[in-house]
C-alpha cells in the first residue's frame, strides 16, 4: 500500500472536526485558525518500540498514549487543544497494525477533544512522534518560572501507578492480573492528562509541569526555573489504595516521588486559591492533593519532610541517556 | 550526558531569537506570538537513517537537510517561518555527532530564518523529526485545490539534480566528484526552498506545492486536488548543464519528471501574472520558469509533450512501501 493511500486510510478521521481547522490533512501543511488575543504553544514527544513501550503492547495503547503525554504537556500550560501532528516510521505497512493503532488515536483524539492535522508515514524502525499545539489567553501561560514565595504545590490525581506497573509486563502477558494490579497496568497504559481542569486552572495558578520523569524530578525542573525551593510532606503524597495493596507504603511513596510516567500535574498557586481549586476539580472530576509549599532558600533545594524528620528515597528520578 | 543537559548543550541557540517567541525550549511548551489577522500552518516530516539519507554523511548535511524539507512544505503554503521543533532519536548520546549536527542544524535555522523552539531527544534507531510552524494571512495559504483553468504552471529552480545525486554516493564515498558531480552532490545534501519568494507569491498565485516525490507525482496531486488537467511542455523543463553534463539530456528530463527530491516549488497563476512574478523571481534571486499549463478535463491527466507529439518518461514516482 503506498503512502497516500496509508494515510487517507487510517490517518483521515479528523477530517470534518473543529472551525479552528481550515485545512487538515492533505495539502503541504495545515491550516489553523488561531484566536486574536491568544497565544500558541506546541510541544513534541517521540515513543520508541522498546524503549518507552513495550514491543508487545497492543498497538491501540501505544497510539493512545503517544497522544496523551503530548496532551499532558499543553495541560501543564493551562493550554486549550488546538490540533496534533502525528509522525509514525514503521518497519513495513501492516494494514492490520496501522488498523488497530489508528483506531486507538481515534479514541485518544476524541477524549482529549483534539483533532489530528497532519502527519508523515515513512519506512522505518517503530517510533512514533507526536506534536501537539494549544491556545492560552495572551500571556496566560502556566510557566515553570513562575513560582512565588509561600505558594502550595499541588498535585492532580495519583502518583507512582505507573511506575509500579512496569514491574507487571511480563505477568500481564502470561496470567491474570489482580483488581489491583490490573488497575495500575491500565493507569501505565492510559495516561489520563487533566486537560479540561488545567484549560481553567490557568487562572488560578502560578506555575505547573507535567509529571513525567517523577514528582522529584519535574518538581525540581520549577524550583530551578523559579529560584527558589520547596518542602513537600510525604504523608501528603497522593497514593492509590491498589499501588499501597501491591507493594506497600514505603515503596508506594518511592515511586510516587521518582517513578515517572503519572502524566499528572504538579502545580503552585498562593493559598487564597484553595477554595477555588477545591471547586474547579470537582467540576472536573479531578482528584486534587496540596502536597508542600514554596520557600525560600538555595536554589532548587527539594524538602522532604515524613513526621517532622527530613524522608530519604531510595530511587531517583529518571534520565534518558543517563548510563 | 543527561538528556536535559544535551538539550540546553547543543539545541539552545534560538534562545534569543525573534519577538515571536515568548518561551522557547525550557519549558513544557514552547509559546509563540500569532499576530491577528494570520492563520497558523503546519507541517511534520521524518528522516530515517538509511531510508532518507546515507548513514555515513556528515551530521551538519543530515541536520540542515531535516529543516530544509520541512521549510519546503512552509515554502508550498506561502508562509513566513514561526517556529520548528526537532525530534531525534539517537542510537547512543554521541558528543561529537551532536556538536556536528547542531552546527548544521543553527545554519539552516539561520538561513531560513525560522528559529528552534523546543524538541525532545530520545534514545533508539537514529530518526529525525522535524515540525515546522508558519504564518499566512488569514485565507492566503497557496493550496494544492486552488488550479485554475488556463493557469500558467511555474516551477522554481532546476529539477532532478538531487535525484541523479543518488546514484553519487559511492563515488563520493571513495573518490574526487567532478565539479558537475559535485554540483549534484551538493544539490542532493543542501536543498535551497525559496521561502523568502514564496512568501510574497502567496498574493500572485493560485496552487503550489513542493517538489519531493518528482514533479509528475507532485504536480498529480495538484491536478487531483484542483479537478483538472495539465500539460507540460518537456522541452521547457528546467534542467541544470551539470545534469545534463552527466547524465545526458533524455536521461536527466526523466530524472526531472520523476526524480524526486528537489525541494523546488510547482505553482500556478494566472498568464496575467507573468511579469510580476518574474520580477519577484528576479528580486529574490529565484530562477522560475514557465513549463506548461492547466487544462480541463480528465481529472489528475498530465499530458507531457514533446516537439509537439506525447512523451514517455522511464520512471515512476517515487512512493515510500511501494513494494
Amino acid at each position: 500500500m503506498k503512502e497516500f493511500e496509508l494515510i487517507k486510510e487510517y490517518f483521515s478521521f479528523s477530517q470534518s472536526h473543529s472551525d479552528t481547522v481550515i485545512e487538515g490533512v492533505g495539502d503541504d501543511c495545515a491550516v489553523l485558525a488561531v484566536p486574536d488575543n491568544r497565544q500558541l504553544v506546541t510541544s513534541v514527544d517521540t515513543l520508541v518500540d522498546g524503549v518507552h513501550f513495550f514491543s508487545d503492547i497492543d498497538p491501540a495503547d501505544i497510539a493512545y498514549k503517544s497522544l496523551a503525554v503530548n496532551v499532558s504537556d499543553l495541560a501543564a500550560m493551562g493550554a486549550k487543544p488546538l490540533g496534533f501532528t502525528l509522525a509514525i516510521s514503521l518497519p513495513k505497512a501492516d494494514t492490520k497494525w496501522l488498523e488497530i493503532f489508528s483506531r486507538g488515536l481515534k479514541q485518544a483524539s476524541e477524549a482529549f477533544d483534539i483533532p489530528l492535522i497532519g502527519g508523515d508515514t515513512t519506512q522505518g524502525p517503530l517510533t512514533i512522534t507526536v506534536n501537539v499545539l494549544g491556545t492560552v489567553k495572551t500571556d496566560k501561560a502556566l510557566l515553570r518560572k513562575a513560582a512565588q514565595q509561600d505558594d502550595d504545590i499541588w498535585v492532580t490525581g495519583y502518583l507512582g501507578d505507573a511506575a509500579a506497573a512496569l514491574k507487571l509486563h511480563d505477568k500481564a502477558q502470561t496470567q491474570a492480573l489482580s483488581e489491583s494490579e490490573g488497575y495500575l497496568w491500565e493507569r501505565l497504559l492510559r495516561p489520563t492528562p487533566p486537560i479540561r481542569f488545567a484549560k481553567k486552572l490557568a487562572k488560578l495558578a502560578h506555575a505547573a509541569i507535567d509529571i513525567s520523569d517523577g514528582l522529584s524530578a519535574d518538581l525540581g525542573h520549577i524550583l530551578e526555573q523559579s529560584h527558589c525551593s520547596a518542602k513537600i510532606k510525604v504523608s501528603s503524597l497522593p497514593l492509590s489504595e491498589q499501588l499501597i495493596d501491591c507493594v506497600g507504603l514505603e515503596m508506594a511513596r518511592d515511586y510516587a516521588l521518582n517513578g515517572g510516567d503519572d502524566y499528572e500535574l504538579c502545580f503552585t498557586a498562593k493559598s487564597s486559591m484553595r477554595n477555588k481549586i477545591l471547586n474547579l476539580a470537582e467540576d472536573f472530576k479531578v482528584n486534587v492533593h496540596r502536597i508542600g509549599t514554596i520557600e525560600t532558600g538555595d536554589k532548587g533545594n527539594l524538602q522532604l519532610v515524613l513526621d517532622g524528620k527530613p524522608y530519604q528515597p531510595k530511587r531517583q528520578g529518571w534520565q534518558h541517556f543517563s548510563n
